[in-house]
């Protein structure tokens, strides 16, 4: 399943790990067409792969990523074209969400546009300390629409908002403070902080994650109640399983729990 | 209404204020069926107190609240009675959010899973400074799926999301920076910061504050304009109590109101 | 369209930025029926004027807004007059969110109830370090119902809780880490700081201002998988338009770009 190191989106996978690595590091790892269709592709791979366990995108190069390409956007002047460039994207990041694993971006230098949605987009975030997030699509008389509700399902409204109208740039302290991302590192120890929160969640019942993330975005839509309703029912069905019998007892036992999927 | 010191759930009430005592400090005040059976029946009781004032949920021994009794748990192993057990559990959590007036988390030592649930699902907390919050069910194979309702709800989407895989520890700063709770106190100075708030809310209109508890959360699951449609009836009516003329009029007077309600 | 300085809502508009002056010092800058009617009127033209660019509310005295005219209020007892008076306040904070462009609270002194509200009710805000922040109606046996509405949007559950029922003033630095403000600045440098923000906003396409604008709300209010569709087809729509068109070949060719619109 590894791509050969030439492609624009490199894969690799260890001990159920998916490592998607955006790698077009002259054009900033820019979410042209094709970077687009290589990260659906991989997601439709990934939804069906009963093994994963965790995935982690990362970035070659000096970026992680600087957003939508510029100028091939440009190249195609059609208004039906941008819908389905846009409608693209959009798949790309529920499809984030739609995996039934955790997904971590693992984030370095800047982050742009729907680079920064990228991040937002993610279950998880870790970055260094020189990473910088902005939805700059407004210096180029673009809002950032799309990222805008990635961005405004993290970070508080005022401060989304004047993120996406004035294109600041917020430095990797600020973006944690906002919970844009979780923990912010010196750039010699991202590989390790990513590694230890890959084994955090190695170390759970995949069963378990597996109800975990398909019902947390989709309780939050609902009103209380239903939530309530449905958060409910997942975790009784989740309590029959193997794992939760295994988990509780070992507890009880007072022994380290073997997860039997 | 004083229940015997040896109840599982003590209740002391004075001056309108009952305070809620989980009280199996060897289970680490474990949310067993009994108790929350004894919690339901007590929300039912207050829920129809109509000089109830202020609740406030605390705890006996070490720990608030270790969560669901998981040895309770796996003696029943059937689909039915999870079922039973969660939609149980979560009528608790929303009849918190159902009685007429505050509801305070007074947390110390350990709050996990459903024992942070319960200090998500009230209306305000205050913490000592050694309290620490997990949702740590995933750590027996069970992800904590009805504490993430009220998590959610609570914090921001990655740091939720992080809790919930992870089971991580956050100390009582972090969740007050985080929003979970209110404030952070010495252990010694628990009660009194407790005692603050409550005659914080003493000190107001019962009336008034009967009308925004009942409003507060039903607004947020709205659309703006169905909110502000709501909150506009509920002030305005409130505008008609004879408290809302006796608070204007004391203030216009510079004189301190009298409750009449 | 400058009004006179005697004016209880003096505008005064350049370049495109009209600033709204509440100038009713003596009276704090309450929001009397006749200071609602004047800011609906003002909303009104603004809403039709396309060379609206920004939009600054900003007050006259020691106070930003200390909320309704409580003597007005009691003047006029019937529950038809008080459901008219909040539905004419509701008018206005939402009348604000539905302008074309960016709305600036530039706050210093106190900001109470329905002050409080305006600030929350704004896309983006300003204060000085003296500033406070209060939803104090249930010091009158008013519970803030409306303003919840707001400022439950703006800050996290427990916190709006907290000040709804204690009355409790923030200062400006907590209004700033809890999100409710965007920036807090000496008194001395208040005009300073909102003029950055203003010729911030005025470098931009207005075109783009304004499909992200009408985009940011209402996408917030959706699901996710209908926000991307919305937000996407928005952008598409940005897309088509001049100024995306030169601002993306402006940043191609390395010049400033020259907006049309």
């Amino acid at each position: 399943m590894n791509t050969p190191a030439t492609s624009i989106l490199e894969t690799a996978t260890m001990n159920g790990v998916v490592t998607l690595r955006l790698n077009r590091p002259s054009q900033f790892n820019a979410l042209s067409e094709d970077m687009l269709q290589a990260l659906l592709e991989q997601l439709d791979i990934l939804q069906r792969d009963d093994s994963l366990r965790c995935v982690v995108i990362e970035s070659a190069g000096k970026a992680f990523c600087a957003g939508h390409d510029l100028k091939e956007m440009r190249s195609q002047p059609t208004l039906s074209y941008y819908r389905y460039l846009f409608a693209k994207c959009g798949k790309v990041m529920q499809g984030l969400q739609a995996l039934p694993v955790p997904v971590i971006a693992k984030v370095h230098g800047i982050a742009t546009a729907a680079g920064c949605q990228l991040v937002a987009a993610c279950d998880l975030a870790i970055c260094t300390s020189s990473a910088k997030f902005a939805v700059s699509g407004i210096n180029v008389g673009l809002f950032c629409s799309t990222p805008a509700v990635a961005l405004s399902r993290n970070i508080s409204s005022k401060r989304a908002f004047e993120m996406l109208v004035t294109a600041r740039f917020i430095d990797a302290q600020t973006a944690t403070d906002w919970g844009l991302v979780n923990d912010v590192v010196a750039e010699t120890e991202l590989n390790a902080r990513v590694n230890r929160l890959v084994d955090d969640i190695l170390a759970k019942s995949p069963t378990a994650i597996r109800y975990g993330k398909q019902m947390f975005y989709k309780q939050k839509q609902m009103t209380l109640a239903d939530a309530y309703d449905f958060a409910g029912d997942t975790m009784a069905r989740n309590m029959m399983e193997e794992d939760a019998r295994e988990g509780i007892d070992a507890f009880l036992e007072k022994r380290p729990a073997v997860w039997k999927s």
